[in-house]
């Protein structure tokens, strides 16, 4: 089980994220590439800090949106969505090289994400625009009990998938995320914990109802941007490290 | 001698220049990067037009100048030169290689490359920004006097370059452009041509006050905005294919 | 019955619509704000412009979305649609009183047009921007069969409207257009201004099948994209002019 | 004596700046205007707590650069100043109204304002565009020996002025800002309490060589990035509340 965080996501003058105190602790670095974040220098940074604490690092493409941070699901074509990847994943490939680093994988950001889990038409968009880049990578998506029809989809296109877990949210009964808007939504940090033990233990994670729910995680998502996120990280990286 | 000349200035729902006259007739396609002009999906359909017309493709990266076009200097300091132009360079390169291609050189434009020309620290940096770069590619840049100096200041940095000359250009006795402004500055058709002749044969060309300049060029710089531009670019190309 | 226009929708260095040509023919002038197309010096150049042929302003408001024209749906929040409009039609009311004129209505474009006609909440948030901002202005909206139930709407705001026909596009049964994708979408010249004939005559207009539909105009969107659209103008003009 | 800070510099999901912490102690708020910082709804946001303190507001408007803050000087021609000066004060005056206020001073941001001081030509181009504006509105600039030329200048375009003079800088014996390079260029909390109290009491202030600089000033900048500058402004406060 590996830890992945979006990081990067500064822009210009503004800071966002410790990923500084983040990177020392992860596997995975989600980079984001200009369109919702990460300016030229902030991605030439975050590259000489993953290569520092030897992180793979993963192309994190959003919608072109910087205001709303690729936070809002935005209606481009096919053809629009598979441009827009090849222009922010071949940024980040080329730039990685030029640090010394290998880029390792793609998870879309944000609103981009989201709709490659609801919408057909946008993951296959996704899939398409990574089967076509120059060089293979893999494509890194949420574990759902729908795992077998991606691995179908993706195999179709001669694509690999990771499957990540949330450490910190918790799940329906679908498993899908429990909306933010619902009471318990966000796990405090003894369910989280709880959620992350059960995962590696029994590949396994406790709904919302009180179910079990099998999930086959590849990597867990953590999230780094106040000081108590990064204390989180710490701790799950010590269960995963112990188990 | 070559033919290059500046595609894929489009952007999203603008159009700009005659990519599709013009792409039969050159061997070198200096194409936007998305700073100044030319979108993902402009970019996309720039390169598959390149490929169909077997012409080499540069990276044409510019100051983040969107609504000026790339055409007013900003005061980037070097860090952000050289971070600016990975991002830039490392985007056209991936698509290029997925639309088939490899990405044979770059050529700033606009305001950056008149900086380059003029300002020792722009020029340095934007050297050390390609030899950084993960791979070897060699610096357009414009054919002048200082030749010698430009050469030692890249072989410092184990970098080729490749000098251009522009065909309805009028020079100075400085083998400096002569100004927009001045009577003179853009040739008519009869004054470019003779003055393409001139080069191809001669390796020089006449100043504005008459004086024979000799000018080492790789390759001629040709404009195709406009229908006469693209009529211009077949006259020369006769030219340069006779030779 | 008055002739409105989407103009002002040039940016920077790149040119769209054949403002001057049109400017003469039309009463209103719908002009592009800076978030879809429009930088500050188009906007200038297009305010003056309406100011020499005597034609009315409306502010062009759109989401954000430069490189798409602002042509894809995007899911704002109703503060983020507000604040948004309050931004780009105070831009264009000071511009507009700089130049000597009045911003006269608030007209959305694109997208932000569609998703008003299509989503209740986006309708009531752009309502109510207007309804909340600095002085009365009223908005242009398309006439369909719901104008009643849009009347109301903006009358509990204190918000007047107008209502626009297309000239060109051919209408179904329930009065929305015809999708582009169909056959028949965009009428012919002929078509086009038989269209108008009868809805200056008979405040009414012939659907794709065949039925008769009453709208109350005030207003017909032209369009000026390039010579036929400038030509079709210039003919409607006439026909509006005789009634 | 009055204070004044810039404030609303965040830009969508990106934080800059204590604005809640600064408003209640401080005069007049310069307010980013979207071109280097301030999206629509941090500028709302902004203006009611402006109004919430009653503090005067002011247009911050910048060059259109938001990846570098504003802070790098641009080429813009005098029409482009002008125009990109017009449209963001118009966008600060309209939403300030809509939030029951009324906007009361411009004053350039970061290298706009720099060249302001340094070149005859922008400083010329920003009077021009606020003399133009459409109602009269004083505009904000640094007091410097210069303050008599810049007052004619202005005068001749019927413009008013209000002069700063910055609290926690040292001056040279020119009564330029030492550079930020040297020793000594930011004053510490000691020097720059003096530094206020001085121009409270005698109307100038203690060069970096020991000379008295007469300075007239109106109001004095101050700086809100992080607690400390909130402490500062507070003492500041305190200062020009006892004279």
């Amino acid at each position: 089980m590996r830890l992945n965080c979006d990081l990067g996501e500064s822009y210009g003058s503004w800071t966002m994220g410790l990923d500084a105190e983040v990177m020392p602790h992860i596997d995975q670095a989600n980079i984001a590439c200009g369109f919702h974040g990460g300016d030229p220098l902030t991605i030439r940074n975050t590259l000489q800090l993953a290569a520092q604490h030897d992180v793979s690092v993963g192309a994190h493409p959003a919608y072109p949106d910087l205001v709303g941070f690729g936070r809002r699901s935005m209606a481009l074509s096919s053809d629009e969505i598979i441009a827009s990847l090849h222009y922010q994943i071949s940024a980040l490939d080329g730039m990685a090289q030029s640090a010394g680093l290998s880029l390792d994988y793609i998870k879309p950001h944000g609103a981009l994400y989201n709709d490659m889990m609801a919408k057909s038409e946008v993951r296959l968009a996704i899939m398409q625009a990574i089967a076509d880049y120059q060089r293979p990578l893999p494509l890194m998506l949420q574990a759902t009990p729908d795992a077998t029809s991606h691995r179908a989809e993706a195999g179709q296109l001669g694509l690999d998938l990771m499957f990540e877990v949330f450490a910190d949210r918790c799940y329906d009964d679908d498993g899908k995320l429990l909306s933010r808007r619902k009471p318990g939504a966000v796990h405090d940090r003894e369910k989280m914990l709880a959620q992350v033990a059960q995962l590696i233990e029994h590949g396994s994670l406790t709904t919302v109802s009180g179910h079990t729910l099998s999930l086959e995680a590849d990597t867990l998502c953590v999230h780094g941007d106040n000081p108590e996120g990064v204390q989180a990280i710490r701790e799950i990286r010590s269960l995963v490290n112990r188990s």
